[in-house]
């Protein structure tokens, strides 16, 4: 059965009252299809209803899948009782994101549902800068002794696992909770019952610290492979390990942001159907309204510009075609080096090696851009053969310095630390059209009577 | 030590000849750093040499690692025996991946130097096509037979574990291979050791086939947190795995690709300093051609206009601003609702909410610039109010125009199964030059003595 055709049914389960047939539909469900059901869900009632619904399990995976709204409905519709069995059951992670999104005095009645040890790692979580490997960090992991045996380990995964977020890696820490290495249930299964855990653990540890760059840890992820990583300290103490879900997440939330500030958009935090039209206008209009008025600079300069070109109306008309090849090619430079840098493939160190391949890019695209245009002019126009190579050498070298500034300018903000993706690509087009409009006007002077 | 001081370490070494140091360094470090010291070696012979200092182990998986061209070189340069040793350690997926980029007569020697059985399986899964989930999944796993016990269970994956690339969720299958269930590892332990298989093992597997769009099958990964999924033939045999790491490189692919089309670039292969120029010329021609021939076009509409707009300069000087503000907020909602479908965000069912919002979107950002561009106007030429007005009212119109349009093209392409990002993109700036002329045009005959 299509999923649509499956919710319509649920949704008819609701609308009938017949919660039963809704009970047992959810219990064959995944938790996040079941979360989505609910958070699309038009009434808020219905979705309470609806989450009602769930066994307590069930229920806390769901819950942790839910939008931000849509839990804070539930919480403020459900007693101190069932909020306790939600947040016992939640994972540290789920549990921050979502007190992040409360507001304050959801929060408080939250924190006083929970059993004061949470509380206190809660607490502490919540302090981690946003973005920052602290953020995504959650708590429930294995922990095991450098002085234990494999059956040791095994019996305590054993006892423990049910409650933890994932079981594969475990962390050997000493007596103040300095991490000393890591052991993969893949190890024990194939070590001796009576091996020290000491002695088959790895030491050599990838990690990361709780301030860390969440982006560059979650770079890590897709880099090496890695399933989990051990946040530590700066005393070297096992505070948290990140998953490669939320890396995963991590990722995808990095990219939506790079095509947003490309795109001359502030960054969202919620899902696009989520947003109401208000914080869209203002993601928005910023950077129109920058653009909008420094388009005005760059008429007036074409303003100018036209009238001395009044002798030459052919070279009036191509300005928008020189203008715009300028901008379309700086475009493909910028947005190749940006994205280059996002997923590593350039480091900053690589500066010279990428304006020098740009430039030859730049001269092949230049050139036969150039020569298209010449031909097609020299067709169309056959009188004006040094208007037609002017605009034509125009365009070569306007695609040339296109290229060259559009190497320069992420790799110049990366390089002082800066986004490249916010610096260099909304304000690119204004800067290329003004580069073309001058190399233009210089080269039509020195070669056409103006 | 910093990564790159440690690399110009082990540079020294290999020009020094100290192959035991070198060997040394080598053991301590990740089989992912290893593999880019390699690729980043200038010379093809010292690739080779310092290759040949890894251990039997630590060599394939450096070598899986490295990319397609120095992987070749040292095929070129190690005799059969060393081959072989090379392709019984390497994973099915790792091998295929090679093998799609090594010229025919590599491919063949290749082929003729693994088990005849490994030989099978990789001629069946290179078979399958470019992006497919075949394309990327894997043949080591661990299988299990419904009838064994969890002791039967655990006892297969301790003799088996070493050589598979993921243990941690185990196949049920039946005599036939049909895929009857999953058990995880933690299920594993968490059950008694006279339990039986047929009785902890989850059935309802979330699976894909072989032929399911590897993009849709990363997308499931991040959706539902997977760290596997099983890949069936039509008749639900198992024919392999994805893991999560090659879902991860899917998804940071898939994105770049997007990126690459939405700045009129053909998609790339490879990163982008391993690209030859040549290659990155003939990925961007292609658009910039077709873009500065439909910019004449452009270009010759607005000829006709600025001389029907002679008596009024002054709207001739506000064209750039129109036409790049129209762009502008188009692009701002071509992006938003590409990437929106890309990550699942937006359905094709959702056109009219998408259409809706952008409506209201776009009548408060060409609001905002429309009122803000009338007082800046009034300011400046205070004897100039109807044009003032008239240039006003076509940004307001144009930014409304733009971004429905700019919500129409991508979701229309999704529904008529075309790319959103390569049909919406570069076109989209042509389209909304087009539509702003002729609104502005329009406005101006109306309200002026045109």
């Amino acid at each position: 059965m299509d999923k649509m055709d499956h919710f319509d049914e649920l949704q008819e389960f609701l609308e009938k009252r017949q919660y039963r047939s809704l009970k047992d539909a959810f219990t064959d469900m995944n938790e996040v299809d079941i979360a989505q059901f609910i958070t699309d869900l038009e009434s808020e009632e219905q979705a309470v209803i609806a989450f009602r619904c769930l066994g307590k399990e069930q229920g806390a995976e769901v819950f942790a899948n839910l939008e931000a709204d849509v839990q804070e409905s539930i919480i403020n519709a459900i007693n101190d009782k069932e909020l306790q069995e939600i947040m016992d059951e939640l994972f540290v992670d789920d549990a921050v994101d979502m007190l992040e999104e409360l507001p304050a005095n959801v929060v408080r009645r939250v924190l006083k549902n929970v059993a004061p040890e949470d509380r206190k790692i809660l607490n502490q979580f919540l302090q981690y800068p946003d973005n920052s490997a602290g953020s995504i960090m959650t708590a429930e992991f294995i922990d095991l002794k450098e002085d234990m045996t494999v059956e040791d380990a095994i019996k305590r995964i054993r006892r423990t696992a049910d409650e933890k977020e994932t079981i594969y890696t475990c962390y050997v820490l000493d007596a103040s909770r300095h991490l000393m290495g890591i052991v993969t249930v893949k190890r024990l299964l194939l070590s001796q019952d009576d091996d020290l855990i000491s002695d088959i653990m790895d030491e050599d540890v990838m990690k990361v610290t709780t301030l860390d760059d969440q982006e560059e840890v979650a770079y890590m992820f897709s880099k090496y492979d890695l399933l989990t990583i051990p946040v530590v300290d700066k005393e070297n103490r096992l505070v948290g390990i990140i998953t490669v879900d939320d890396a995963v997440d991590v990722l995808e939330e990095e990219a939506t942001e790079d095509f947003e500030k490309m795109a001359a958009m502030l960054p969202s935090e919620k899902p696009y159907l989520k947003m109401d039209v208000l914080t869209l206008f203002r993601n928005r209009i910023p950077w129109l309204m920058i653009l909008m008025i420094s388009g005005t600079v760059t008429g007036s300069i074409l303003g100018r510009f036209e009238s001395a070109f009044m002798a030459f109306p052919l070279l009036v008309t191509c300005i928008p075609m020189l203008t715009d090849t300028g901008g379309n090619a700086g475009n493909q430079t910028s947005t190749t080096v940006i994205r280059g840098m996002a997923v590593k493939d350039i480091e900053p160190e690589d500066l010279f090696k990428v304006i020098w391949k740009e430039l030859r890019v730049a001269l092949l695209c230049g050139g036969a851009l150039g020569l298209v245009n010449f031909i097609r002019m020299m067709l169309l126009y056959r009188d004006h053969s040094l208007e037609s190579f002017t605009v034509s050498i125009a365009i070569f070298l306007t695609v040339v310095l296109a290229n060259t500034v559009a190497s320069l300018l992420p790799m110049g903000a990366k390089i002082l630390k800066l986004d490249p993706a916010l610096v260099a690509s909304p304000m690119l087009t204004t800067i290329v059209d003004a580069i073309a409009l001058i190399t233009y006007f210089l080269i039509a002077k020195a070669l056409l009577p103006i």
